[in-house]
């Protein structure tokens, strides 16, 4: 049975030693995030990241937009926004949708405010290990292998699912790291080739439950970031049942990686202004 | 037995369509490349790429400097060669003596002139599918894909190698193409576990002979970009004899991906301007 990796309570200590450095160098910091429309998973998000704000004492304003904002308007608004000084941390909450062009949105805010590293100006220096900071996901996995002392090199890891979010800063950090890494997706045609071999499993792909006890290896270090809902439950891309009698280590869903990485994208606000 | 992948006859394809390109807009270019000390290797990298822009019309002048001036006084001449109306392209020969920071080196060239794609800059657009040119070793892989019409989604590509101009880039290629795909390095333990189920076997590592065809799949597309020198010969990371015997294409050292990617360089050159 596998041990359960506690994210909440990961986070809590993350959170309390950012509000105690907050507090001993009487810090001023604000967080200001852009919606554009109302997906209702962005609206949880969201919260989530004003809850943990409030939490240390950071202030936080956000920004909302209906979708039929045009582009060229949205983007002027953006540029006045990332302007104003008391606001130290930027975050556009994805996905936009669909009729917005996202890279120039997000190519809008400053690297020293863009806390997500999501501009290609942020992520060219984290491509080129030049940036003080991960982006927030690769922070949150950074903090659990510390945690855990493991040392990539070597290891065999597979990170299912390739987007923006995970799967693509996974594979720069994973070179970093000098891992041996395998990256599957949606076209892949025998998954558990791959996946009955790794020591450590990565998913973000966020269709529920899709990975089962099967297709992993007895004691991998399970690591989900998938969420998604079924019938009207937070759910991961692990099946956690199956998953966790064959496992070493599994982060659920909810209480995982989500409130992990929601303290990593305040501490990157922090790291940025100090 | 392998069909050999003609890399001179398809670096020759690239070069005459450029240079009737040249010719029909009455392009003026100039390439310039910048080489600290006297690598032996480097010295005839550079020479390839001379001849090359010779062929083919373009401008080339060499910017050379010895390994004991300081790295604030190559970044001043660097600066003031970037700024060289006439010079359409820069190259800093790499690797740059040890002593240097090769990436606030390579951060000076402005990205319109970057068609090696080593500034930050470039990176980050790449990374970001926003780039209008891939870095020449991924463009010469491309460029073999296209010929041979090979849809990489779904596909099994492993990578031997993590280096800063095969491997990482490949990781954001083969990500953007929907690969399946696995990296290795010099800490994977049994390399052949995954080099003997892959489709296609790409290496650019620089041990010479080091993959054999007993750790390859039979059929395989097998692209070399080792080249490093073996008793006085130019060999690559495959073991050509017995790797010839099992693959089903097999790019050779020399003449493999070599002058490809020399001709994917000046195509670079082009493609930034006009």
């Amino acid at each position: 049975m596998a041990v359960i990796i506690d994210g909440k309570k990961i986070s809590q200590e993350i959170l309390k030693n950012l509000k105690e450095t907050i507090k001993r160098k009487k810090l001023t910091l604000k967080l200001g995030v852009v919606l554009v429309g109302g997906d209702k998973s962005s609206k949880i998000f969201i919260r989530e990241k004003e809850k943990a704000s409030q939490k240390i004492g950071i202030g936080f304003e956000l920004f909302k937009f209906k979708t039929k904002i045009k582009q060229n308007d949205l983007k002027k608004e953006i540029k006045k926004i990332v302007k104003r000084k008391e606001i130290k941390g930027i975050v556009i909450q994805l996905p936009l949708p669909k009729k917005f062009d996202e890279g120039e949105i997000l190519d809008l805010i400053p690297s020293e405010k863009d806390i997500d590293v999501l501009s290609s100006e942020s992520l060219g220096k984290f491509y080129n290990g030049k940036l003080r900071i991960y982006p927030p996901s690769i922070s949150a996995v950074d903090e659990i292998f510390k945690r855990y002392k493991i040392d990539l090199k070597g290891k065999n890891v597979v990170v299912v699912g390739q987007g923006k979010l995970i799967g693509k800063p996974l594979s720069i950090y994973l070179v970093s790291k000098k891992a041996t890494f395998s990256m599957v997706n949606e076209f892949t045609e025998n998954i558990s080739d791959l996946t009955k071999k790794a020591q450590i499993l990565i998913s973000g792909v966020g269709k529920p439950e899709m990975i089962k006890g099967n297709i992993i290896k007895k004691g991998v270090m399970a690591i989900d970031f998938g969420c998604s809902f079924k019938d009207g439950k937070l759910k991961g891309d692990f099946d956690f049942e199956s998953v966790f009698k064959k496992a070493g280590f599994l982060t659920p869903v909810p209480g995982g990686m989500g409130p992990i990485t929601v303290a990593c994208l305040l501490k990157n606000l922090l790291k940025l202004n100090f």
